[in-house]
């Protein structure tokens, strides 16, 4: 077992108290619970059984029965998407992942953001198509059985919504718990059908450069992607952690498109149109575009850029005093694996590297932690992310100058959480 | 994109049909689906918008609500977990992952499996406490709220009960769905605070050696472990696949203990009470002790050895007639990583290596596939895996010559299916 923490242990590697991160591999942490652990009660040694009448009911008699599926406790009742943003037209919105409560890199799929255009398709597994068409030698036309014998992969992949973090873009910074700010975010272990193999089957024509998904909703809703990316990684997603995908995210069948925004993911995917130009639909030039100071648009911004954020502490959570805290977080990175991640307790002063948890994957959730040793006086929380490819997380005062403040989609700036000197935690832009 | 599959793809690298692992990898295998793409019917054509009443409801109409907690798909709702054994006393009994209906290695945690000796004990998270006293320095006691302070890590992780499978210890192979005889096995992240910390903090006495640790169920489910294996890697488990553990499965607060069965993951754990032996429960005598021919009994036979099964095809599945088939199936290992699986179509005669899915992790399932051109003739399907011990899973008469039948637990010889001329799998010993 680890020895408790020395003095060199405790000597802070960045300003505001951030201590070395190989001090959470050390263990003997026990300074964070210094108030919580106390000499054992009376109550509780005489707890050994036989038990008397004041132990908690629970100990009494048998609990509940077998379930054929089971849900969280009714003690977690309050950790649920956040359902918000435009209610009409009828299905058209967002529910957010609630990230402050969760933990780890798989999000659970029960709590897996939202975003629908024309609300979830009831959809029967029996009835549904796939067709794949344009310029290819062989037209196809799948159903869900068929696709379901092809070979899989499978791949933990994050899913962004080419709009979250959007109110980051708001002149005063919004006060919200992280989740409902930043929760148009999920990660999952998708397997399905690498999309190259059904490619080569319906035999692509030379002169094709992009295709045109559609999906089974009301309103058809379509994108425009480039074959490229499509043949490169893509597949047709069929499971979400361990399971048939939820009807939310596609059910029966789902467009993956590995570190690409959310709507290039088409749910309820029915096809795809093989051709050599964009398809030009409205979410691809009056949404999902970013006007620019220039007052040039930039469009088809698919790739999501690298980014984190501090789960714990964070704004709706209370810091219990001066004491050994460890900061949690998540990153990630459309471009590929997260490399590293910094966080800071000074306003991006001073900076330590972060713990990542391992395995670090592809275009997925990375856990980050830091040991901090806060003394209790006003602090500024960051975190920094930085990918394989060495794309560095900007500030926000960077990203605005770059974008300006019109864009709407793809925030990614660095956050910023104040802690005063009653623990109270804010969101604020420093 | 991968090129069509060539004479050399299709030469079989072992006997009944095996082809090479990296034809997964190569794509391209467009005949797993050759009766199941055909050209577009002018029905599909036509399909595209404007829409046809013919079209399904679901195009005609807005889908869906936004929910704050979702659900798998109604269509769906045979994916169950099985409830099954011994019903009474009332709370005594399991319920099994039905494995053949999932992919991937994440098992979602409503069809994780469940063995309860006494029911789920609905416990109110601000009432319960985990004390740890016995031969330490410091007896401690501990509320979740503490708990959730703690440094955390989060792995990938099996469970497995240490009788799961014992139906082939019968004489005649069971006639069930996978999932009904090797379902009590179920993979998740778990997320929670190293065991080292909270052993640091009360100061474990050097004459301490075992760990007796206790459950909050009506049963004090309690078990014996050597002090060694939970100082080493044991945690204690609060959250399950991102969010808090679910009822079933421990919550709010469950120990986990890498690769050892499942009866030593004590679930509502409530006391860990440190002390120089044994405590020689019934659970680890007249339970959970396995029966030799010698007359002696095993006893404390913690660690679940290397074992492999095929998902698909499997016992309740059909064959869709003579075509390449990807052979789907899982392995894990108590002692570390997989290092490889072999398949065999041909009763064990020849073995192809299987193609395994990264991540692989220690102590967690590995999910493995192997492409197979089915002839149409009657055909033994086996899978063998080996960890990065060199361990390697034996065949049924070994295990049974040497564990005699009256074992009852700790079964994991290899797994044979048989294939006939109708395509029907039955569960056969070979």
């Amino acid at each position: 077992m680890a020895g408790k923490l020395t003095e060199t242990d405790l000597k802070p590697v960045a300003g505001g108290g951030l201590l070395d991160r190989r001090l959470l591999l050390k263990g003997g942490m026990v300074l964070a619970s210094a108030q919580a652990a106390g000499s054992l009660s009376a109550a509780e040694t005489k707890n050994a059984a036989p038990l008397d009448p004041a132990d908690p009911p629970w100990l009494h008699h048998t609990g509940g029965p077998f379930t054929t599926y089971g849900l969280p406790s009714r003690y977690e009742k309050y950790v649920i998407r956040n359902i918000g943003g435009n209610r009409t037209p009828s299905g058209d919105g967002v529910s957010w992942t609630p990230l402050e409560d969760l933990a780890g890199i798989v999000t659970p799929s029960g709590l897996h953001f939202e975003r629908h255009h024309d609300g979830v398709p009831d959809i029967d597994p029996t009835l549904h198509r796939l067709v794949i068409h344009g310029l290819v030698g062989k037209p196809l036309e799948f159903t869900v059985e068929d696709l379901l014998r092809y070979p899989m992969q499978s791949r933990f992949l994050f899913i962004e919504c080419g709009g979250n973090s959007n109110a980051g873009w708001h002149s005063e910074p919004i006060q919200r718990p992280v989740g409902a700010f930043h929760g148009l975010v999920s990660c999952s272990e998708w397997t399905g059908v690498p999309l190259s193999i059904l490619l080569d089957e319906a035999g692509v024509d030379a002169t094709a450069s992009w295709v045109i998904a559609e999906g089974a909703d009301a309103g058809l809703l379509n994108v425009s992607l480039p074959l490229s990316k499509l043949a490169a990684d893509a597949m047709l997603g069929l499971y979400q952690n361990g399971e048939r995908l939820r009807p939310e995210n596609g059910y029966p069948l789902r467009l993956i498109v590995p570190g690409w925004e959310g709507i290039t993911n088409v749910k309820w995917l029915r096809r795809l149109h093989v051709t050599d130009q964009p398809a030009m639909t409205r979410n691809e030039t009056a949404k999902y575009t970013e006007l620019l100071p220039s007052g040039k648009a930039r469009m088809f911004t698919f790739v999501m850029d690298a980014k984190s954020l501090i789960t714990s502490p964070s704004p709706g959570q209370k810091m219990y005093g001066p004491n050994i805290y460890e900061i949690r977080g998540l990153a990630w990175s459309g471009r590929g694996r997260i490399a590293k991640v910094e966080v800071s307790a000074d306003g991006g002063k001073t900076w330590a590297e972060a713990h990542l948890q391992e395995p670090v994957m592809a275009h997925c959730f990375t856990r980050f932690r830091a040991p901090w040793a806060w003394d209790g006086k006003p602090s500024i929380l960051k975190s920094r992310a930085t990918d394989e490819t060495g794309y560095v997380q900007p500030e926000r005062d960077v990203l605005v100058k770059e974008r300006g403040r019109e864009g709407y989609f793809h925030y990614n700036a660095i956050v910023s959480w104040a802690v005063d000197e009653d623990g109270e935690i804010t969101h604020v832009y420093a």
